[in-house]
This record gives C-alpha cells, structure tokens and sequence, in this order.
C-alpha cells in the first residue's frame, strides 16, 4: 500500500493542501502544525511525491548531464567532479547516457522534469541545443560546443594545445608528421586539428591526406590508423592523437608493430587522463584542468537558471600546456 | 512563455482533459479528436509535462540505476548493454551516481519518479535495500548484492572464479601466494576471496596475513599494495586480484620495482575487461559475461515490476572462465 498525503492528514488531523505546504516549510502554515505534519509523515514513513511537488514549484532543483560516450574513459573523469559541484550548489545531479544526441531529443527530456541540462558530447549537428532553446531550457556545453557565438561553454582551448603539439615536434627535428585527429563534426577534432595544421604550416611542414586519420575518440580509431599510417610510402616519425584514448591505441599497436617508442615513433596525445602517466605508456601529452573543466560548467550552469549569466552568451576557455614524459625524441 | 495543455485544448478546441487523453492514446477519444489534437500540440510545439503525466499514470517507465563508483572502468562498461537492454524493454535509463549508497538514501530517490533501481555498487551494509523495500519500490542488485536468501540479483559466480585461480597458481608450482582483494563488505571482494582460500587450503597451502592486502577496487589499491608485499621476507612469487583494475596497478607498479612479469611475478586479474587484453597487458584474467550481466539485470527488474518474478527472490549467477593470457608463468 502507498501512503499518501491523505493519510498524513488524517492522522495530523489537517487538510491535505496544509500538509502539503508544511512539507515544504511553507511559513503560511504555524510551526506547531508543521512539526506535527512532519511527526505524522515520519510516523507513516511517508515521502512526497516528486511528481506532486513538482506541480506545485515548477522547479526540481535536478540537472541532466547528457553523455552519448560512458566508455571513453574522459567522461567518467569529468562527472564526479560535476556531481560534487552541482550538490554544492543545491541541485541533483541525472546522468543521461544515450546513444547520440538525436536519440535524447525524441526522448521527451525536453519537459519540465529538469532545471538545465549540461551537454557533454554535443556534436556541431546536433539539434538539441535549438530543440532545448525553444523550451526554454538553460543548458551549458562541456567540453565541446558548437563554436558559435551564443554559446554558453566550458572548453578547452583546442586551438592553442594542437599548436603546442606542432611546435614542439618541429623543434625535435620531425618532418614526416601524421595526425589521427577525433570525428570533424566535434569542436574538439576540428580545432585541435586546426591548431596543429596551421603551426605545423608557419613551421614549413605539410600535413598530406596519406598522413590523416579522422575518427571517433576511441581506442580502435588510433589502434587501427598506425598500421595505415606504417603502410605508406613516406610512413611518419610522429603521431599526433586527438585524445589520449587514441593515443594508447597507437603504443598498442607499435608494440604489433614492433616498434619502439619513442626510438622508432615519436606519439602524443591530448587530455593527460590519469592513464597517461601509468608506467607502461608514461605518454607524452596536453594538459588541461578536466576538474576545472567540470566545475566551471557547473557554475556556468547554475548562473544561467537563476539568470546572472550574460545573455550574450559566455565561453569559458581552460588554458593548455604541453607536459612531456617519455613517449616523444628528438629525429636522430 | 511555457505552452500548457490549456493551450492546446484552446487550439483545438476541446477540453484540457481531453487534451490529456488524447496525448496518451485513450480510446475514449475518437481517432478524429486525437489527430486534431495531436496537429494543435505540434503547432504550438508543446511537450507534455512529465510530471503531470506521472501523477496520471502512477508509472514513469523510468529506471535509476545507482552506481558510486563510475572511474571504475567495470561500470561504464555495464552501462551501456544496461541502457539498450532498458530501452528494448520500454524503460528509460537514469543514471545516479552518488559518492556512496547512504548518500542516495539521503536524497528523495525513494519517491515516486521511478518504476524501478538497479543497485550495481552496493555493499553489505547498505541501508537502501532495506528503505526501498518499505516504500515498495522494486530493484535488483547488479554484480554486487548481499548475499542474503530474498535477493533478487544478476551476479557473477565469484567463489567459483576465485577457486579456479587458486587451482591455477598451484599447479602451476607456485608456493609463496599473494592476495589483493577487494573491500570484504562487497560480495565480490568477500567471495572471490572466500573461493582463493578454500582452494588454495585444499591445496594444502597457507596464506599468511603477511601477504593479503584488501582495498578498494582500484588502481591505486594493486599499485601501493605491491611494494608492501615485495617488503616481507618471503616475498610472493605470484598475486590473485580481486579485479583487472587492481591488477593493472600491480603490473605498472612492477615496472617500477624493476620486476619482469611473468619471469619474476605471475599476476592475475577477475572481469576481463577489454583493456586486460591491451599489448602492454595481456593480462591473465577470469572472464564472465558482462553484457549478459547487465542484460539479465534488467529482465529481471522489469520482471519484478510487472509482478512476474519468484515472491522468494532470484539470484542469476553467470559462470566464470579462466583465461590465459601473458602475465602468468610456472615457477623455475
């Protein structure tokens, strides 16, 4: 049997209605009523119906963070510390994993039942920030945005880190280079690629199509591109990877390969997970402050539902830094 | 401004409550209205609130599933046959993830807003078993769960993996045994540790407290643990970890100690999760089904939601496999 707040009142001897705003601490109803409603709820082991309560406040204090990718071990990284930094700030924190964007918007998460919604997977297509737009609901993007102006976002300065990566592999003497780049449509492919290939150009080097690889930030991608890559006539000295996941795919497959990092092939990779620095990679790779990354969104977030945020839109940029360990050498 | 069903109901020209019906596919509406009704919301580009629609229909076809430990590769891993499982079966996933199970008891999870949870980390002592059966709210354990008769759980058959490890080592010569287990308040630390030790015992060899370790399923708890047991005097010649993530931190923390595996040490992991067979592992593990895991979880939660389970409770126990990969050697 499910108790219900008719049998709350019955037994405090109360309407419905008052221990419904006794419930919620509503200061119309005494103190005294309101410490025997909670003592006769307490004594039924009665719990307010969400759903009822959220008709009557509008407001359900739960964010949806939306992850299309859980086994890319970034995510998971990223969404304790945005747990930790919602319950901070007063909100519950939903984890919504689907298979892509599109299959979250057929699925009505564009109803009343959230606060905001962080976007973390966001592709440059996808049609949920619009379909969220015309709902009215705010929402941030993490780690990814669609690179237009409006946006509300908590990124990584991509550019910046895929120039890094270039400079240094010019200054090491690499001319034969190779990029295995994340998917176009990611504003995190695109301008990693976009940095690395106009530093690369100022530096002299040319990035042939024989030596770019474009594909999903997964293991497979960069474990199935080196062999590729190892095929061609002119094959590279170094790899640059999209995302360290790639990266680890690449020293798997040198070692299939028989090839020795970095003696034979220079690899580098972008994120510093916790994975880079174990022993066996010790990879060489672009920093970023992924908690910061997370809490920065939080806050953006919060600010943007109790409308303090700029209504022109606010982009919040993390700083990158090249963090050398022993994956990259010099061309001997 | 938020577009209400009275809005429709206008366009339409109909009632509210007509509206209502019409949107959930009530024959009581004729199919004339409800495509009327159905062009008038599309118009006005109106979604349905959740929340009234639940206090409706009492079911949300909504599914928590808690998980307080998501760095842990093991779970995104079940996560995602976990949500297309749900899916198929008409559910939608919602993942919380809390910082430990008390913590989601705290948080009105015991409302109305879900059909069903799916406890994928508890422990021993949890409480939320025991609250959600006084609210009558259905769940499963998944791959953790108390080990009382009256569960309903899709685990793996621990004791049984533990023991054919333990059987492993001693044919293999191998004396001087370490353990890494899991906490002892999860019935996969418990368990796979119960399994070791009676096999090793009816092997006729001891394990000494000198050489067990127990900690979190972690990488950090294989990677502190290991200097510690190369420090005693009788120094192991192999380890059995309670997972493949504490194993994957001995193996780095090997490097570090200057020791070959498997020359110098056998090490041997439980879950086969993809990385375990990486080239810079090839860890040798215990293999258990994980899609089925999850995949059975579900069923079995929509089975006791819709009143079809066993009133005693079913435990689903999937078999384990040993499987020899590159970290295990016979002792010279």
């Amino acid at each position: 049997m499910t108790i219900t707040s008719h049998d709350v009142a019955r037994l405090a001897g109360v309407s419905q209605a008052t221990v419904s705003r006794a419930l919620r601490d509503d200061h119309r109803v005494s103190a005294a009523t309101r410490e025997k409603v909670r003592r006769a709820a307490q004594a039924l082991n009665y719990v307010p119906s969400e759903a009822g309560r959220t008709l009557s406040t509008r407001s359900t204090r739960r964010i949806g963070v939306i992850v299309t990718d859980l086994t890319n071990p970034f995510y998971p990284h990223v969404v304790a510390p945005l747990h930790d930094e919602l319950q901070a700030l007063g909100y519950r924190m939903m984890l919504i994993t689907e298979r892509s964007d599109e299959a979250v918007a057929g699925e009505n998460l564009l109803d009343q039942s959230l606060d905001g919604v962080v976007l973390a997977t966001a592709t440059t297509e996808s049609r949920l920030p619009a379909q969220l737009d015309r709902r009215g609901v705010p929402y941030v993007f993490l780690n990814r945005d669609t690179g237009q102006p409006g946006d509300y976002a908590s990124v990584v300065d991509n550019e910046g880190g895929g120039r890094l990566v270039a400079g240094v592999l010019a200054e090491l003497g690499h001319r034969r280079i190779a990029g295995i780049f994340g998917s176009p449509n990611t504003t995190t492919g695109r301008d990693r690629e976009l940095g690395f290939r106009l530093a690369l150009a100022e530096a002299g080097i040319g990035l042939p199509d024989s030596r770019v690889v474009r594909g999903a930030f997964e293991y497979d991608t960069g474990y199935e591109a080196l062999p590729r890559l190892l095929a061609a006539d002119e094959p590279p000295t170094a790899v640059f990877c999209g995302n360290d996941v790639v990266a680890i795919g690449v020293l798997n497959a040198a070692i299939t390969a028989g090839l020795r990092v970095p003696d034979d092939l220079t690899v580098i990779g972008f994120d510093d997970l916790p994975m880079a620095d174990w022993e066996v990679f010790r990879l060489t790779t672009v920093r970023h402050d992924l908690r910061e990354l997370a809490r920065q969104a939080a806050r953006l977030l919060v600010r943007r539902i109790t409308g303090e945020a700029d209504p022109a839109g606010e982009r919040l940029i993390l700083p990158t830094e090249f963090v050398p360990r022993a994956t990259h050498a010099r061309l001997t």
